[in-house]
């Protein structure tokens, strides 16, 4: 497999630096080929804007989709978001790896999905979900926080962690077509011991390991709804 | 009221600013004070870094929400941050101002969250949720986006529109004590006429004009939890 990672995290020796490192690691000892996007050590530009396109489709009022969807058929687009958007047509995987900031991605790994996620290849007309521009791409979110795993569950102070991340797994990844792996997840990291960090890293290798014969998670699919999206009769 | 509206849109002449002008004009006529935040025209850094913190209190390992509450304490903490959290401390009442881009916030605003919501003085400890460090102030996301209303809610393809603002809603401004307003929702903006638009600009208008009197999301309270933040037993 074709491997691309998207690191970001403002502490360069960060334990979700040591579990970037551990999948670098474990994949390529399986033979699998991986590309690094480490966005902070990149300086990556989060701000989606008008600059992102030289020369505009419409110089006067800025439609960021369309201009996506023009700027990457005639290659305008800026040179940082290509880049970006060809390891990601390139990599069979993907892998989100970053700490929880309020129950999502940082502001910098946002702004990657904001500009790299470019409508006309990745989703647009009836293109998402299972009929997504990325469909046959697996994608892997890993993350780190604070808090512990009982606060996240039915009943728990915080409800289910995966209703939490719906906006990334669902709503990001499912929607332009990947197959979304269950999330790894690292608890309570600040507040643990090395040997408790240590044994996440193991169980992330051994969850790498065998990640090839990961179940997606199981989400909507086109074929349940009317060419105007409304559900049908016999939805199940 | 006291209000903060924060706004962030890549277009300076956006539908999504009309209604942040129809919110300014609303709010003054009925005698309310306002401020506003133009992410986009205040060209916002939204990046959480080590660079927010001069001195660091440990310049050898970033951990943010620490070098946050220190930062804070000790007023020295980046000043495009302090300008933001002094205006935040200000509001009796927050509306988050944006488009919805990939069922979230821009990366602009998720970055105003992350550097500006700092730990200390908004969370920190046990103080979340109705103990929150704002309690007491109301908060109202409104939101333009492409999709059409049918495609939100129970059954539909992009299930509940509320589930997917559940990081913001709950895991943002909920956990940090806000009231959480039902959002005010702009559907299908880019396809829809000037009629219909100013249709919603009247429909918004007629709820701000009648926003002290909005009930407030109900979310967990702490009582309902233990001091380890397990659910209690009789937790109705």
């Amino acid at each position: 497999m074709k491997v691309l990672i998207v690191h970001a995290h403002p502490e360069a020796n960060s334990f979700t630096a040591a579990l970037r490192d551990q999948a670098i690691e474990t994949l390529q000892a399986q033979g699998h080929e991986v590309q690094v996007s480490d966005l902070y050590e990149m300086n990556w530009n989060p701000v989606a804007s008008a600059e992102d396109f030289s020369p505009r489709q419409n110089p006067e009022y800025l439609v960021y989709a369309l201009e996506q969807r023009l700027g990457v058929k005639h290659h305008s687009i800026a040179a940082d978001i290509q880049q970006e958007l060809d390891k990601l047509l390139w990599a069979d995987l993907l892998i989100l790896n970053f700490p929880i900031f309020w129950f999502s991605a940082p502001a910098m790994l946002k702004g990657w999905i904001d500009r790299v996620l470019v409508s006309g290849i990745c989703y647009g007309g009836k293109r998402f979900y299972d009929h997504g521009g990325l469909a046959g791409k697996k994608a892997l979110v890993t993350v780190t926080l604070g808090g512990r795993e009982h606060m996240f569950g039915e009943g728990a102070i915080h409800g289910p962690f995966e209703d939490m991340l719906r906006p990334i797994l669902r709503g990001t990844l499912a929607y332009v077509g990947f197959e979304v792996l269950q999330p790894f997840v690292a608890w309570h990291v600040p507040y643990i011991s090395d040997q408790a960090r240590q044994d996440f890293l193991r169980s992330y290798q051994q969850r790498l390991e065998h990640i090839a014969d990961d179940l997606p998670l199981e989400y909507v699919k086109l074929s349940q709804f009317d060419e105007a999206l409304y559900p049908l009769a016999n939805n199940a």
